[in-house]
């Protein structure tokens, strides 16, 4: 039987996600009330308590929904077989994502600080499963021989923060598309490790 | 004659922008109050705005003290005299004068959005002639055949991405020194972008 809708059925746990989203990249975490984020989901404060505890556990659940995102997204991409086939697809894949979220990107980096520490160092362990991805493949290919990487962390926080960096200056309908932006960075990534 | 010392003799400039500039960087613009700032001096908020008309100045003054500061440093760097030892001077530069500044170099990242029109314009103005003095590098080494960079722009950022990444992860007393850390990411950049 259809769920009846009313002013508590129509507040689901997406639409706050994106609400608050919205407006943490917007103003930052510390300037945003509950009440704001109620006003934006369009119901009264007091309802949004209902499904969401505090801010912190918003900013928390934001922050890991998108890490667990990136961490499925790239389960399901094709990744080729080599280890350079691999490190493309990960440069590719890593730009293409980011590039599509913005906001959530923008959080990400912007409010980790506003974590309790708790939350902090389960966000943390996320983003070191994902920096182990791009390390594995580095590795592989270095005792392969395809790179020459004198210190695979290193390279790993160096190739992250290069690729991520496109989202503070991609604007879409400037003069370059994302295709091609992939293309001359993936160049930049191959040539910066390659053996 | 030497000047009195007083309550207010004692505030200067660089003792606000400095108890400012802690406090920015640990709780955020939005969460700082020039209350908590006076405190941090050890004054009266009223005495703080003798001396400092807003908020948005403060952030503003930051910021540009920070970016004029870079400015300042590079052009009184040594750097040699082909495009290559130029690269490497501002690489390894880069890394060093944000490594020693990151309290400066995280506001002047992650409160951008909290820059009022106006003052975004004079900042980002202030970004681009240090962007355009590695852009002007990339160009004249690729003029010259010794890179091959297809977009000297994309490049720009991408290096300075590159780059700034390492105050995200580097700690003093950790596994690798500045100077090791330099060397490396050096390395990279002068891979990703020979002829």
């Amino acid at each position: 039987m259809a769920r009846k809708s009313g002013s508590h059925g129509e507040i689901t746990g997406p639409r706050i996600l994106a609400a608050a989203e919205r407006l943490i990249a917007r103003k930052g975490f510390a300037a945003v009330t509950m009440r704001e984020i109620a006003r934006e989901v369009g119901v009264q404060a007091g309802a949004l308590y209902l499904y969401i505890p505090d801010k912190q556990t918003l900013l928390f659940d934001l922050m890991r929904r998108h890490m667990e995102e990136l961490l499925a997204a790239w389960e399901a991409e094709p990744k080729g077989e080599t280890p350079l086939e691999q490190l493309e697809a990960f440069a590719r894949f890593h730009i293409r994502f980011h590039l599509a979220r913005p906001d959530a990107t923008f959080i990400s980096y912007m409010e980790l600080r506003n974590l309790e520490p708790e939350n902090f160092a389960r966000i943390e362990a996320l983003r070191k499963r994902y920096e182990d991805i791009l390390e594995g493949i580095l590795k592989e290919g270095s005792a392969a021989g395809v790179f020459r990487v004198p210190d695979t962390k290193l390279a790993t926080m160096a190739l992250i923060a290069m690729l991520t960096g496109v989202n503070t200056w991609y604007r879409e309908g400037g003069r370059l598309s994302r295709e091609r932006v992939e293309r001359i960075y993936w160049n930049m990534v191959r040539r910066a490790v390659k053996g």
